[in-house]
């Protein structure tokens, strides 16, 4: 009968976890530092429900996030809903729908939870907090480099620097080799960058991939090998657009840092272009990820999404407001005052024999004694 | 065959919205007041998941809630989860377990979405964001004043003035009354205050019934009328104790507008003391609600939960940015001074012919003009 003992209290389901004093307090700050600077850079905010149709939940790219939407019936229509698992998707049916009239290009921010299914072993959280930005119009490399600076500016703010922006072009490799589906051990090995696989499996293209391969790495000497591989045409306007994006950056930004992999293309299951990775330095989290779409109506885009949870375990922490205990009976017109001068005002709610101890005891760093906040580091 | 057609993409499920700019920025910006005005009075910010297990979900509080609780299997473990359809339950679980050992009076703080099954007639969302506190511990009247001023100054900060709190004591009419489930009659008549069939329906307690409803309205008279109404002790005991709530609140905050409704009792399904409801001016709309109650372990805990979309609509807007064009080429340097002065730069991607035209149609304010930023209203 173990099987219908209640879980203990402070069980929550794999994934799901409570974030605390003062994480919570941080990652809301961190969240509002992100924000504001897509608001600067001109992005609007917009807030989708966190539950819709499944319908229009899944039309365009977010088919790619199906299987990891929880989904439930409506009571209310009887039709399916799901839980989004992403919110890109949702700010390209705005933007083709409730604002399709807007002027383009159309930019737009957002911030709020997204649920999956299921965690992966590396990544176990199933609810993950995003902050992004898309940019619907114009399918231009300048377009691509905006979002790109635009995030970038957003870490810096939140105090994370030395960032590292890794730019791919996903539909270069489908390009090169036509049917990928046809080939899954050469896409395998592609995948895992396993030269011996790639020569062996690659026929008369071993040599191209295997030269793809090597310029992956810094941006400038990576564009300059790929500049010197023969290609064929299409695959080469796709390895042009990388060079026009990357020399946007560099025009606007120069000191980013950036590297490209023009193998890389799983992993962006809805990019039709130029998409990206930000990693924290070392290069140990993904901090954001995005590129270019298209919208359900055919409409180009392209985004990044910032991830705020993991922002927040490389970022600075803000300082708290320090916590200044007011004995029973102090004036409200004091508490104010304090408040003003950014302390957080702990309130004896009844008088205490000792104020020191109980301000202590409440973690407080200051005490309210003779007309002044005197902090208790002397005590 | 027409039950198969897909929905049209713009359209959500009843009871879910989408908010747009500038309604979505202007709702962000008012949780982040709420939320700093909780923390400026010592509330800490916790952030529970979305979705818990419905065991931990619906204990001790959450029961009230579960009729109106999204649930579904969690394909890890099997058992079924809830969406939250409100915050209060899971502070009090996290006050509970995982801050079992943190000092009383605990005063946390959170902000975000829930989820209901079903709107009504007159409440049809079925997104609903939340901002409360919640003060876990010593069950005083200063305690609740203490959430009601806190609340008040967080409106009061988002710029809602003129507010009006109305007190209630839910367990006073249960204490009067005995058994209420078996007077459906009594109780249906109370809640609409109709004094016809409470004098027909109360039997040896019409009197006092009837003048317990003569008490409801502002607060000072409606005490006065209350102290002078013969009540059994227990319920005497109820009645002294939302006076010295009234008291310990007019001790901090003299001017609150307060009024007091002592036979209101339902609506405030779980709670155990003094109830409280902060009306707009004019009371056409709901800010917020809140009361004592006991958490899942019997300990004693008051909050409030403000409702940010019903403030959004009485709240003063805050200024937004002015949108400045900058024509593309524009020097990065003169962009992030201008951000710096407050402006949204919108980024030309391409050079236009005309740039007042292009920053017209592009809704800016400003354009970026011999090194200037120059009103457009001129042009």
């Amino acid at each position: 009968m173990t099987d219908d003992l209640p879980p203990h209290p402070a069980l929550l389901p794999v994934g799901f976890t409570d974030l605390l004093p003062p994480d919570a307090e941080a990652e809301a700050r961190l969240t509002e530092t992100l924000t504001a600077r897509f608001g600067a850079h001109g992005y609007q905010r917009v807030k989708p429900p966190l539950v819709e149709f499944e319908s229009t939940l899944f039309a365009g790219s977010g088919a790619a996030v199906a299987e990891q939407t929880f989904r439930f019936m409506d009571p209310e229509s009887q039709r399916m809903m799901g839980l989004r698992a992403d919110t890109t998707p949702q700010i390209a049916r705005i933007a083709t729908t409730r604002l399709a009239a807007a002027p383009r290009p159309l930019r737009l921010a957002y911030a709020g939870q997204c649920l999956l299914v299921r965690g992966s072993h590396l990544a176990p959280e199933r609810q993950v907090a995003q902050a992004g930005i898309e940019l619907i119009g114009p399918d231009l490399p300048e377009a691509d480099a905006e979002i790109i600076i635009a995030a970038a500016a957003a870490l810096e703010a939140a105090g994370v620097a030395s960032i590292s922006i890794d730019l791919t072009m996903p539909p270069l490799i489908p390009a090169l080799l036509g049917d990928t589906a046809g080939q899954p051990a050469l896409v395998r090995a592609l995948d895992r960058k396993d030269t011996a696989a790639i020569a062996a499996l690659g026929g008369a293209l071993a040599p191209t991939l295997r030269a793809l391969l090597e310029a992956a790495g810094p941006a400038e000497p990576g564009m300059a090998a790929l500049a010197a591989i023969a290609l064929p045409d299409a695959v080469r306007g796709l390895a042009d657009r990388l060079a026009a994006t990357i020399a946007a950056i560099r025009h606007r930004a120069p000191a980013l840092r950036l590297t490209i992999d023009p193998v890389e293309f799983r992993g962006y299951r809805y990019h039709t272009g130029v998409a990206v990775t930000i990693f924290a330095p070392g290069r140990q989290a993904e901090l954001g990820r995005g590129g270019r779409y298209l919208c359900d109506n055919g409409e180009s885009a392209t985004g990044i999404t910032l991830y705020p949870d993991t922002i927040l375990k490389v970022a600075p922490r803000p300082a708290a407001r320090p916590r200044l205990f007011l004995p029973a009976g102090t004036p409200p017109s004091v508490a104010q005052a304090c408040r003003d001068q950014q302390f957080a005002t702990i309130a004896g709610l009844l008088p205490v024999a000792d104020d020191i101890t109980e301000a202590k005891r409440l973690l407080c760093t200051h005490v309210w004694r003779d007309d002044h906040a005197v902090a208790l580091q002397g005590f």
